[in-house]
């Protein structure tokens, strides 16, 4: 019966869709089921929006983690969010659920942490909330940003023809994912006997303004869940195609150094592992090297090809074969 | 040794102290510890923001919880904080973690209530973020509003000689909390053998605007910690001591009839009980009965005055005799 249903059997992406037709369309230029909200408002400039939710047991374990870095962890992924539409971060609200016996000094290096990471881009804590659970600890932060009207950059306007590039080499994140969760099975059962590395992504916001202040690029997505999911992501906003070079897909040397153990290929990292959040753009061809030289030491690499809507989301294979693409992604159930 | 405390041994008021030591002064007109964000923006309007969690356990009980009760509260407790700053309520971002069996009819009746709420006040939900969770349900929503700048009221303005004035009557929320807790206590352990009413509070935007617009309040709060509580933060934001009538009070019916069987009496309902949502507001005497014109069907009620810092925060009992009022507040460790 459908009524007996749960979320688990429609995953992260069917329940998003269901959600966004209960929400409806909206005035925003960009709303639900997006990284970011993109909000029109009086005035020269667009607000960013944007909010993301950790949980223990689920996007870090408690018992190992280092709070501070959790704390840095948690304003990136939402700093990313907003660099992805070319934005500057402004403001962000803080909250949290905590178990009643959390250490205090935890929820103080978390802070720190949060803090820490939010002035190294100037972006203020001005809010949140904090609460008990009887549950594992939740942390939920929304950040703010704004962005000229005339320079900001979404998932959907990629052209035919535009080439794709990505800011870093990828792959890297979720091979220190695997490399930790596959030491924490094998120290048996008790987390914090392993003190697991939490990966605080770079987040891209310098890139991301260059990107838009020079208005090279057409379209652009923070690579969160994959360069696969979100090239699928940008694709499918944009109405496009694309293949993707294998050869000159820019793999980590940690992701190529620890496949083999954990029984993967360094492109299967690169391709589906996620948390890399390096920026994924399309942009005319002829606009990549005056991008570079704006980039300045961030690098620039360009990995496929923006095509037409019916040839599908390709990987051309070392050697010219092409496949099509396993639209893989990390789900949260 | 104080690196071995919890949360729970500092409480909820002393852990927002030590988390405002660590995020530090801002920019922000008004920033974290206050229910509202005042963000200075280029033109005429300042940027609000604000945030709330609900957790199952400790604001809701999901097995006797109707999911789109739930879905119009979480929404309106934050009107409620645009509302207080006089502000006006735009966007909202619904961040949720979801047990995995959670049913996919509830999930879907819970936005449906989110979105019935916020196009109530023309509130657009323009984004937010799903994840799974081993514990129980957290829903987080962060709402944006704006708000002229020659018109926002903060909690620290109040000034000696206002009268204080309360926008509706007291205690009813309190009541039907406790009278819903009796009922599941004495059920038994199942709490989903009864259907408990969540309450749903009516935001008082359209006061708060009232009283922004005409000029009249000098400083505004919404009661949701009760008015004991709540008048308390306006009085140390403002500088200022105030007294409240006992016989001034409104008490609203729901909570004079319960009262007995509760073993409370109506006024600690109503001075302690909090989630009434109600404005409390300090402005001229003067401006009491144009106010009044200005709100149309929305009561005002004159509930006390407001003193000198030195005279303490008081309760006027019925005869005349000046007491001290307990600063209790709900706690949520």
């Amino acid at each position: 019966m459908p009524g007996d249903r749960s979320v688990s059997d429609v995953g992260e992406f069917g329940l998003i869709e269901r959600i966004s037709r209960i929400v409806g369309p909206t005035q925003a230029i960009v709303g639900i089921g997006d990284d970011v909200a993109v909000l029109n408002a009086a005035g020269p400039e667009y607000q960013l929006a944007t909010a993301d939710m950790l949980v223990d047991g689920v996007h870090f374990h408690m018992g190992s983690v280092d709070a501070f870095e959790l704390g840095r962890r948690s304003i990136a992924v939402n700093l990313s969010d907003v660099a992805a539409a070319g934005g500057l971060p402004t403001f962000a609200l803080t909250s949290i659920a905590l178990p009643p016996d959390t250490p205090l000094a935890f929820v103080e290096r978390l802070y720190t942490g949060m803090k820490n990471e939010a002035s190294r881009f100037g972006v203020e804590i001005v809010g949140g909330n904090i609460t008990g659970t009887p549950g594992p600890l939740c942390i939920d932060i929304a950040m703010l940003g704004r962005v000229p009207k005339s320079e900001v950059v979404l998932r959907s306007g990629a052209e035919i023809g535009d080439v794709l590039v990505v800011t870093g080499v990828l792959g890297g994140a979720a091979a220190k994912r695997l490399q930790s969760e596959r030491a924490r099975l094998l120290s048996g059962i008790e987390p914090s006997s392993h003190a697991s590395k939490l990966i605080v992504p770079d987040a891209r916001v310098h890139a991301g303004r260059t990107f838009a202040e020079s208005h090279f690029a057409h379209a652009m997505i923070d690579i969160s869940d994959g360069l696969a999911g979100d090239l699928g992501h940008l694709a499918r906003s944009s109405g496009v195609g694309a293949v993707i070079r294998e050869e000159s897909i820019p793999i980590s040397i940690g992701a190529r150094q620890a496949a083999p153990e954990l029984g993967v290929t360094p492109l299967d990292l690169a391709l589906f592992g996620g948390e890399d959040y390096e920026l994924l753009v399309a942009m005319p061809e002829a606009s990549l090297e005056p991008c570079r030289r704006a980039l300045g030491p961030i690098p620039a690499y360009e990995v496929g090809t923006v095509l037409a809507e019916d040839q599908g989301i390709l990987l051309e294979l070392t050697g010219g074969k092409r496949t099509m693409l396993r639209q893989g992604a990390w789900e949260h159930f």
